[in-house]
């Protein structure tokens, strides 16, 4: 693999995951909490370091706990014991699933009591970007069976906590980034009008891989004459014509960390409407990564690139935010909203995403990614041409 | 594209929406559900043929609502609404997210009083291979908004419709099967011992997506001398040598649909007891596909395979099932276990995957994906080799 990528070493060293632990037990011990329950994936993973792609089957639960004291306790289907093993967890219970009648209950539920014993508050995540990983009838049923637990939000402990990056984590995220730049500042070479957008697509994804993404789960975007309409869109099989404007949009994955972010192409010619629709984003884009700072709240800096946009005659998109957090996952706590007022701390890591409509019904969407550091936002993307960039 | 494999047109007819849908409403009717809520991407995709990766974003919750009668209706956040727009759903009510203080609740909540204006029983999946993709406190708010509306398990409907196929859903597994299968046989020529797992896996990769796979999200396997001890890891960057042995096992995606198998290499030679455990599961899989037709179960077709091991001295692996359902999801209902008793029909698409532990730990496990035709098994991968194959 070349070097041409900032380095960062695969996994982490124990003292993060106990480090990652403590500080969770401290916020839990402030919130009331006696333990913690996770059931998904990155919450998982950020505890305990088990990395597996087997969460896609829906067949099977997966629960860890998080003690009041002491490392994380493990209760995983049997076929998970061998790769759980290998991470820094040595109190992995097992049973064989699936198993529909008892999915890992009774097994749950008896070493609940056992870190429980006088029953008391189990944090669970419950509030925004989290879900419940686990058949809602087996959820009644382990609530039935536990009397003397109640059940608390315990999401606050997770927010807090995955917001704010070690430089462990920063490193695995600025070396997907530079791979994903280099792959976008090559795209030119690989694609032409005349493609359709699928192929399009899968040139950048095999070109990615290539330069060393792990993965690519998250590739969307879009064509059309002039502009496009949508950007959460596959890619079809339309074909690429001269005068079409493409969006690409990726969420690689390099050890498990994700980057975020997007190009705008223009084939053969473009609008003067589409330049300044590009112009403008590029603008607003900038005046977030020289607002972007420890003390300020995601609402300032939402309202940094408003009012660029706004100043240049345009709303903003129906996508709802401006940005948001970065990590394990393409999207993460904080949203850049007008009401979301988290407070912005160093180590943050961060997508600036401004967005605007122009001519008719077409979208402009810009995005970086940034790492946030005492004095001011880091630049972890090699920030996006001046001009709109044409392939001829 | 290559026309080497079976042609699979994109999409589906709307037709075939309605058909879904009119046979959801009918099962409802027998469970007395009044309105189904669905939250997952497989059953929103399975209903209203919304396509997107979006899903991987924790961010916002996705809502569908079938109704006794009539079409679904979508609630869902305005990034979504052109998208869904492409799709045969009519009735679609967006509201801006994320908005963490009533992401979407009060707009569910309206139509479903709209939907089941005097109460009743509204259907979610809650069993089985589900989940809840919504903030737990979200599920909360909800219920205590909608006294007059309860909820009951909703599973079985999405599970009996899930099971089977579409002769448009086989068609493109089949394509899928027939892609993967073809770059399982040509791994040989871009593998080595020498490679790490990281580059050998990279490589498959590729391949699969020069070859037409859209995507390649589960690709899980393993290497070792001799053999191999887990079946669920990621790839590392253990170097591959002469007397390893290597897996590899791939649910790769064609237009929304999945295949899920698997291959066992050897590097230079390989021991007799793993000759012998690659014969015996082979021999297991082949009873399997003999007996798999209508009219047995789930519970039958995993004797047959558990009873060629068990006469082979082997008591079978720790992975708690032999085979499972298959489609848009690499992992479905049913399982193949001994407590499991679904009836198979013609036009389940179904795994079979016979394994067993041999030798210090070591694990062999074989796997093919077959449809149930009206006098048995269809093979849709291409029949893993008969001996071993020994890459030199």
């Amino acid at each position: 693999m070349s070097d041409l990528h900032p380095v960062a070493p695969r996994g982490f060293a124990t003292s993060e995951f106990e480090q990652r632990t403590e500080a969770a037990q401290k916020i839990m011990a402030r919130l009331g909490l006696d333990a913690m329950l996770l059931t998904t994936e990155p919450e998982v993973r950020y505890f305990t370091g088990f990395d597996t792609i087997f969460w896609l089957s829906p067949t099977r639960p997966w629960f860890v706990i998080i003690p009041a004291k002491g490392a994380p306790i493990a209760v995983i289907p049997e076929i998970g014991g061998p790769s759980m093993a290998l991470t820094w967890v040595s109190d992995i219970r097992t049973w064989l699933a699936p198993q529909p009648e008892d999915d890992g209950i009774s097994l749950l539920s008896e070493t609940l009591r056992e870190v429980m014993p006088q029953g008391g508050v189990l944090g669970l995540p419950m509030g925004h970007e989290t879900h419940i990983r686990m058949p809602g009838a087996d959820l009644q049923k382990l609530r039935a069976g536990l009397q003397d637990i109640t059940l608390a939000d315990a999401t606050e402990v997770v927010r807090s906590l995955r917001m704010v990056k070690s430089e462990a984590e920063i490193a695995k995220i600025a070396r997907m980034c530079s791979i994903a730049s280099a792959a976008f500042e090559d795209l030119p070479k690989h694609i032409k009008a005349g493609d359709t957008e699928r192929q399009a697509f899968a040139k950048f994804k095999i070109d990615l891989l290539q330069k060393g993404a792990d993965d690519v789960p998250y590739l969307v975007g879009s064509s059309g004459p002039g502009g496009f309409e949508d950007v959460i869109n596959r890619p079809s099989d339309r074909v690429i014509a001269e005068g079409d404007m493409l969006l690409l949009d990726t969420g690689s994955l390099y050890d498990g960390y994700s980057c975020d972010f997007d190009r705008n192409f223009a084939f053969g010619h473009a609008s003067d409407a589409a330049k300044s629709a590009y112009d403008l984003a590029w603008r607003a884009t900038e005046a977030g990564l020289k607002a972007a700072r420890p003390g300020i709240t995601t609402t300032d800096l939402w309202g940094v690139m408003a009012q660029v946009l706004e100043e240049g005659g345009c709303s903003g998109h129906q996508i709802g935010r401006m940005g948001h957090g970065l990590g394990m996952q393409v999207t993460e706590w904080p949203s850049l909203t007008p009401g979301d007022k988290t407070l912005i701390e160093a180590g943050m890591v961060l997508t600036l995403e401004p967005g605007l409509a122009f001519g008719d019904g077409k979208m402009m969407l810009h995005e970086e990614n940034i790492v946030i550091r005492e004095d001011g936002a880091e630049l972890l993307t090699r920030r996006t041409a001046r001009e709109l960039p044409i392939i001829s």
